[in-house]
């Protein structure tokens, strides 16, 4: 084994152990559907404000949880298969998607062990990344999986040279007009693709218009297995990016957890939950 | 002592322990002011949902906590003097504003002991209340103190009539124009007001309104000693009321607390915290 590098994180067990219960199998339980629908687990987790915001503005990155809950996610990375991103946070953010728990792959572990794989939604092309993106250069150091991009449209030749030059690939899927409604929503599409290659569990990471959208009385709902979600002890104040489904115009059905935990973490608490199916 | 009304809701011990820091003294302290302003001691407390929602929507009443989180709310105001709300609320819920723990006046106690003051702000007279008005009724079934109602402009004689007969009060104060601003805000007219009467301590429940406005970037943040907030597991969606201060356009301050302490209470969580006047 590797010595870990310096930046590693440490999550005590101590800590992990009542998330564990949220997790993908063979620790959590993935909910029984009705409609058979062959798709990897899912948690969907993210960190707000008090007044339920991921960023201050619109593109301006926001720290917003603590030490310890900064560890609590990447201790979650190293459990799923992938972790999934909107284009708009790959755009404001240009975030790493790896984990740096001590002890997995590039950070005192083998190979790329229990690094999960970057997979940015990206329907129409919007995202100008190149090999100094974050992203692709842990892919190059071999400290990160190189990223799947879920795109629309054929990318151009540039773009797929740059991905697949550090081994990352595009899935062109299609993401709109007729067949989606027969299919469920974008959501069933994407989760079944990845599902068919080989990804069983996947962590939603934000941002708003990725968590509003599955947050809300849609049909996507009901693929979520799980809820993280962080809560730092500040409001920012009207105008940023805000989490709040839109219930449309009858504001229903609200979207309440069940088989909740709360857990204080440092100055955060960590929210952990189902969604309530039955409600809808 | 009278047996306890059957209505009556019990706090343990145990989960008011931890929240006895954050009340007025002699358990909880009182902020050390820079500029000596004689004023009661402060509390914020609400309840939201995760999107930082008070009510589904505006003049909808919206049960948001559970049993514990409202048997708190009950033990919270039996350790203040008065009990705060703007008119938006009182029209809103038609609220009882009395304290149903167990052993306080009323409730299996003697006379009105443990009961706070009700005291709603009301600038323009727009409250139409009557006697059949729940605070009214409470009153004068000896289940809750009279309220105290902070006016703007002297009360017609039967609103001051209805009020009075049941042992009420109207406070008329310069709430605008000239004078505010040397005073430091209209909170400083009306918390100096309600210490000059005797109240040493206030609990400030809502509604949206009144939550912004003493979060918000202005003088009167610096009024709070402490807050105390109850989330529930529920997304309510947008188009509610919803607590967000308005930053104005800077966006700053952000308002951060301090000394935060989370409690999970049954299906909810208590956050207990103080306003951090140095980040100002
Ligand atoms: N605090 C946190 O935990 C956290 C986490 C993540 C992000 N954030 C913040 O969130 C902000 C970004 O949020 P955002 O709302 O702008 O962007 P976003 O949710 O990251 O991305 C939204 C875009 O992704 C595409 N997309 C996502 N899901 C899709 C689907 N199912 N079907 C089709 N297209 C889909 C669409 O692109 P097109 O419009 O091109 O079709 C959509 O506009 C940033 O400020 C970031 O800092 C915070
Ligand atoms: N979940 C909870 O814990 C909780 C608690 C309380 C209320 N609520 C909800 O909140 C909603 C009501 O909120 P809201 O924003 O409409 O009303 P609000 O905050 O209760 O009342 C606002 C009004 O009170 C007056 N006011 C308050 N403070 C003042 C000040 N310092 N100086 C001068 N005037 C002052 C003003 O009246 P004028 O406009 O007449 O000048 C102002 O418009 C309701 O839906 C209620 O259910 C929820």
């Amino acid at each position: 084994m590797a010595a870990p590098a310096r930046d590693a994180l440490q999550f005590p067990d101590s800590d992990s152990r009542p998330i564990e219960d949220y997790l993908p199998p063979p620790f959590g339980v993935q909910i029984t559907r009705l409609d058979y629908f062959d798709k990897p687990f899912v948690t969907l987790t993210f960190a707000t404000s008090l007044d339920s915001q991921l960023a201050i503005a619109p593109g301006v990155q926001t720290v917003l949880s603590g030490p310890r809950s900064k560890a609590m996610t990447h201790f979650l990375r190293s459990k799923y298969d992938a972790i999934l991103i909107g284009v708009g946070t790959a755009i404001a953010d240009n975030p790493s998607l790896n984990c740096r728990i001590e002890g997995v792959g590039g950070y005192g572990g083998e190979g790329l062990v229990g690094q999960p794989r970057p997979v940015i939604i990206d329907p129409s092309g919007r995202w100008q990344f190149t090999e100094e993106s974050k992203v692709m250069r842990l892919a190059k150091e071999g400290k990160g999986k190189a990223p799947f991009i879920i795109a629309g449209v054929e990318p151009s030749n540039t773009r797929r040279a740059v991905l697949e030059n550090v081994g990352g690939k595009f899935l062109v899927l299609k993401l709109s007009g007729e067949g989606i409604e027969k299919a469920g929503s974008t959501w069933h599409v994407i989760l079944g693709a990845l599902k068919k290659r080989g990804i069983q569990s996947v962590m939603i990471e934000g941002g708003g218009f990725v968590i509003n959208d599955l947050l809300g009385p849609g049909p996507a709902y009901s693929l979520i297995d799980s809820v993280v979600v962080t809560i730092a002890p500040t409001w920012l104040g009207k105008g940023g990016v805000q989490v709040s489904p839109d219930g449309g115009q009858e504001r229903l059905p609200v979207t309440r957890l069940q088989d909740v935990r709360w857990l204080p973490l440092g100055e955060d608490v960590v929210l952990c939950g189902r969604p309530n199916v039955s409600l809808r």
